[in-house]
């Protein structure tokens, strides 16, 4: 007899990246931006680092959300703060999905969509993005309660048209989850519409852009009354005095990370490139990640062929992405050990 | 039209006590320890600090947990490290108990339980505590998925006999959490239970002995099948790398915690002695706070007039806690000043 809901019992659980300890790995599997974070950042830290350890967070990490109010141009009371974007994504899920009640996902994206709502035990719908990956046929339907996109997308990297966003949140019944984790390295964003429209919340996470995965801090942009509301479901203290520190001072140094995006997206284009010419079917990218799709070699055998490297990146082996590679965008040094190794694998060596 | 679920549109949300940021406040409402947390977690935090930071963390907190399994005498494969015990709170609560099923909580006690199961539209059976709050009659109820009880309890700080716990556990039908997050402070634990029984959670903190609640470090301990499913339930990352080293460093260094707790120990007898001098009922108290029944005066006026003093302690208007407040033990200086406080508010002046 198993003490677990049958729901949780029979699901397998999100399968993050692979977070190897050892040293030498050219780590391109879970898109972290090669670049440290802020120096202001690590200076806030240690200023934050003292006796007061002992005593409770903010609860509504007042410094991160008075940040980010004036980073996106919104009130504070349009921000919700997270231990990362995930978080921010559990409350919305455990905010508006009740058992058995109906949540779109499309197909294929973020994986953790389909793994909280297996563990609040919703009903999926989930919708084919056509192969360009516009927007999905079928996005709006009738009685979903929560519809994720996620733009830019991942895995692949593409990025919706805000209008069409609009349009879907328009459409659609229920919330939007509007999951922004990469929209800083993207021509476009939907920022806007959480003023204009009370069914729209855009995520944002510290994660990518920022250089700070290891801190956990996401951000939710929506209508005041879906944040006050989102606010009852979190947990009381969900981000530490040090993660909220690091948080607030990030947000405030912008240039830093323009500047870390501005690199990335060049040797995004750099990368797909390079790509191209041996041969890779390269989707368009907005992320700071690029999704191949392999036609020589199959792509579980490049995967494996570059682990044997101490290369990794990311490889499902699920339908519409088996024969694809995601490949985070690091170094230049790192992309160019990359482009080497799996030039060296089509030649077979 | 509301977009949010019914039970979360209904529900009040926890109100966690106040953190005020003004300085000169005496805070003795939140069970904080008065004392700094161990200078090898300020230094680990320091350590810690570098570009790392742009890196996801160890999913399964593993610096804690092994450090957590060598404190408690068990497996790292029966530890799972939560955003504090809250994280853990709301896991346990996930995992166990679906919509409309039943979970089983003791009256009066920690106010999340009933939030958590509120916002998983969960069906509570509150079961009351006797006058001299040892284990309530009607604990094991049939169906009953989950069942908490804290102890010592919060907020009577009263300890339950670890042998009525163990037949508890072995009385009820579902998943039973043992919410210790005062037991440092306390002459016994339950701590032996996870090892023999498959259905008990030991829950612990570091917000309080260890004098990390700004760190947002919790565990839970119990039977390795419980522990993996747990897993699946929870964020991927939910500790971030700086508290993860804090609450690392903190758990090894146990001499400091223990020295902590013998003072606060010796604070507690000592405000629990001075208490009954004025006349207050005093609550016999495992856990670093005391409660206290007041006759004289009503307590929320008590209450008030401490505010005034800029003195925070605890007092909910509600059935069996009305008349009573909730002292955190503070500095021996804090406790002076509270005394002094109350007998002049004893006084009328």
């Amino acid at each position: 007899m198993s003490y677990f809901r049958p729901n949780i019992e029979k699901m397998q659980g999100y399968v993050p990246g692979i977070q190897p300890r050892a040293p030498g790995v050219i780590k391109l599997n879970t898109n972290e931006t090669p670049y440290p974070p802020s120096e202001r950042v690590l200076k806030a830290v240690r200023d934050a680092l003292d006796p007061t350890l002992r005593l409770y967070p903010d609860p509504m990490s007042t410094p991160v959300r008075e940040a980010a109010a004036t980073v996106f141009g919104v009130t504070p009371e349009m921000i919700l703060v997270g231990n990362g974007s995930d978080d921010l994504l559990t409350i919305a899920v455990r905010s508006f999905v009740g058992e058995g009640e109906l949540a779109v996902v499309p197909n294929p994206s973020y994986g953790l969509y389909t793994t909280l709502l297996e563990i609040q035990n919703a009903r999926i719908t989930y919708v084919e993005y056509p192969d360009d990956f516009s927007m999905p046929a079928g996005i709006a339907q009738p009685r979903a309660k929560l519809t994720f996109l996620s733009t830019p997308n991942n895995p692949t990297g593409t990025s919706l048209d805000p209008d069409d966003v609009a349009d879907a949140a328009e459409a659609i019944s229920g919330v939007l989850v509007v999951d922004e984790a990469y929209a800083d390295f993207a021509d476009t964003n939907c920022l806007e519409l959480p003023g204009r429209l009370d069914n729209v919340i855009v995520l944002r996470t510290l994660s990518k852009s920022y250089s700070l995965a290891g801190a956990r801090v996401g951000l939710a942009i929506a209508d005041e009354e879906l944040i006050a509301g989102m606010t009852k479901v979190k947990d009381s203290y969900n981000l530490d005095r040090l993660g909220m520190a690091a948080g607030a001072a990030a947000l405030l140094d912008g240039e830093h990370m323009r500047a870390n995006v501005e690199r990335i997206r060049a040797d995004r284009d750099w990368l797909s490139a390079r790509m191209a010419e041996l041969g890779f079917e390269v989707i368009p990218s907005q992320a700071n990640f690029v999704m191949v799709r392999c036609t020589a070699v199959p792509a579980g055998t490049i995967y494996e062929e570059l682990v044997q490297r101490n290369i990794l990146v990311r490889y499902w082996d699920k339908p519409r992405l088996s024969d694809c590679l995601r490949i985070t965008i690091g170094t230049r040094d790192e992309l160019n050990a990359l482009v080497a190794a799996v030039e060296a694998i089509l030649r077979g060596e």
